[in-house]
């Protein structure tokens, strides 16, 4: 961080100032002109996905800071990159600022998007700052992948495993935890920051292609998918909704935190699990045999949580029959205009 | 246009209800998953580029209606792939929306981008919707272009003519007749609707690029430019700021509309030509003969209008001897932090 820059304004620096400031972040061979110039690998198609998070509804000061802001607005585009099965090669950020905000902030938020990117050596490209009454971050981010390994929501096929990357309900809970420090007095100190880290610092899984494309080898199999950031209940409504097939998934195998055993009911689990949302873990359908080595490659709760069937609904089933079965819809999982 | 949603407000039909109106205007194949798939021809890089517009400073009810929001927001993305020499591949198009906002106003505003966009072949590929106190609209533009073909800033040459395409200053005259019509008074309606159009409806100048490469054959030239959507002089002084060289421009070779001869003074003139900006049209360097070349095939104003020199300044130099030397800076094209 650029202490000298602490108490200044973004409107005491102005536009200008701040991009010199900001193109520290960026790779100086690709800025300076009216666009970003990126080469791209033979045979690989673009894919492209955006981004628009406003301040006080996609993010608060009481629960994020700045460089978590700048984390999980990178993480949240290289998942669904991730999630169609791309590897990434940049992102491009466009601010709208008030003038009032600090420049430390505006830095800080980049110091956090540049940790979360540099993991994957993914540069940013190219932006834009203007001013706004409110805090925006617009991001657009770009990969590759090869045609015939695009992961997509429409391609599950019935008899399909569900397998699901990761534990589910962890940044819901961590997002608890922020907000309400004392529910989490029967836990742990390092479970409490396991979880508010998931909420924090998300991790977009594109650890999972190489380890996916190495199982399937020149199989050419189509994978159906999508992360779980709206929740992994809505991920398997919309995998099925696509590829109109229906899904059994079994309660008890969806994989939770551990900490959930001795400090949720199994309802309240299950509720932050499905509907918690912001895991960005990924949801893929795929045939038993490639589906179970995944499982055992990728560790780190990954699970097959049930099956792709002849219906038109995700039937969430007991096995122990201590619930009844129960269709998952997406009514908890979407966000309305106030 | 949709008349049932005329009276609708965005908070009435929520997120998803506006995702399934503006999903009509992206081609069916390419949306539906976390991200959109583009094919890029072999051998090209990807070029890509960023703008956000936000209400009530970048545009205004009083001067555009929303079709032209949508149009000019295309139109200033398209206009920097044409400024590198990319030919358009995609948008994605990011919108903050308060709730009280008219469905039909969105609607609009994607006619106007689809309009500008339709005439390059050039999809909405994707994009995101959420709440905001403020209507914002982040654009990604991205492209495609050979390395050897890619125009940029720095590679300005001492000799090369400077050519402009179209003519300058009529963006900012159509503005000011929108703010102030009386003072159109002295002019013709055909006039006045000519300037005001230049204003709402710029037309990015990928048009020049076909000619450009016929012209320049396989001859591998690098050519310096970009576009002079912060002004003429903008783009002058950043040619060679970046390029490390000076230019003497010749003031009465700058092509103005031709409504300006008898409507405003030689200085008033100068001023909206130099400093407007917005005209979206091409400065671009390369030697005489190729450049000759090309004002002659441009035609629409397009002109010779200097020489990069072994200087470190942008000189305004008049043949008729009626005005000084001057000395361009930046100072009036730049927007500040209010």
């Amino acid at each position: 961080m650029n202490t000298e820059s602490s108490s200044l304004l973004v409107r005491d620096i102005g536009e200008q100032g701040l991009l010199q400031i900001l193109q520290r972040f960026c790779p100086q061979e690709i800025i300076g002109d009216d666009a970003a110039v990126i080469a791209t690998e033979p045979g690989q198609s673009l894919v492209v996905t955006t981004d628009v998070l406003v301040d006080n509804i996609h993010f608060s000061e009481i629960t994020t800071s700045a460089i978590d802001v700048g984390w999980r607005a990178a993480a949240a585009n290289l998942s669904d990159l991730a999630a169609m099965g791309a590897s990434p090669l940049g992102i491009t950020v466009g601010l709208g600022l008030p003038g009032d905000v600090s420049v430390s902030w505006v830095e800080q938020m980049y110091v956090g998007m540049t940790q979360c990117l540099q993991q994957y050596n993914t540069p940013i490209v190219g932006g834009d700052v203007v001013r706004s009454p409110v805090i925006t971050i617009a991001i657009t981010a770009f990969g590759q992948a090869y045609p015939q390994q695009i992961i997509r929501r429409h391609q599950a096929q019935v008899g399909d495993a569900i397998i699901v990357t990761g534990v589910h309900g962890a940044s819901r809970a961590g997002l608890e935890l922020l907000l309400h420090p004392e529910k989490g007095e029967n836990l742990s100190p390092e479970a409490t920051k396991a979880l508010i880290r998931a909420h924090q610092r998300p991790q977009p899984r594109l650890d999972v292609l190489p380890i996916l494309w190495q199982i399937l080898g020149s199989s050419q199999l189509a994978i159906a998918g999508m992360d779980s950031s709206d929740g992994l209940a809505d991920a398997l409504v919309q995998i099925c909704r696509a590829s109109n097939v229906g899904a059994v998934v079994e309660r008890t195998q969806i994989p939770f935190p551990p900490a959930f055993a001795h400090w949720l009911t199994p309802e309240q689990a299950l509720e932050y699990s499905l509907y918690g949302g912001e895991d960005f873990e990924l949801v893929l359908c795929l045939p038993k045999e490639p589906a179970d080595k995944l499982v055992q490659m990728l560790g780190q709760g990954a699970a097959a949580i049930g099956e792709i069937t002849n219906g038109s609904t995700v039937v969430l089933h007991d096995q122990k029959q201590k619930f009844p079965d129960q269709v998952l819809s997406l009514s908890q999982g979407f966000q309305h205009f106030g």
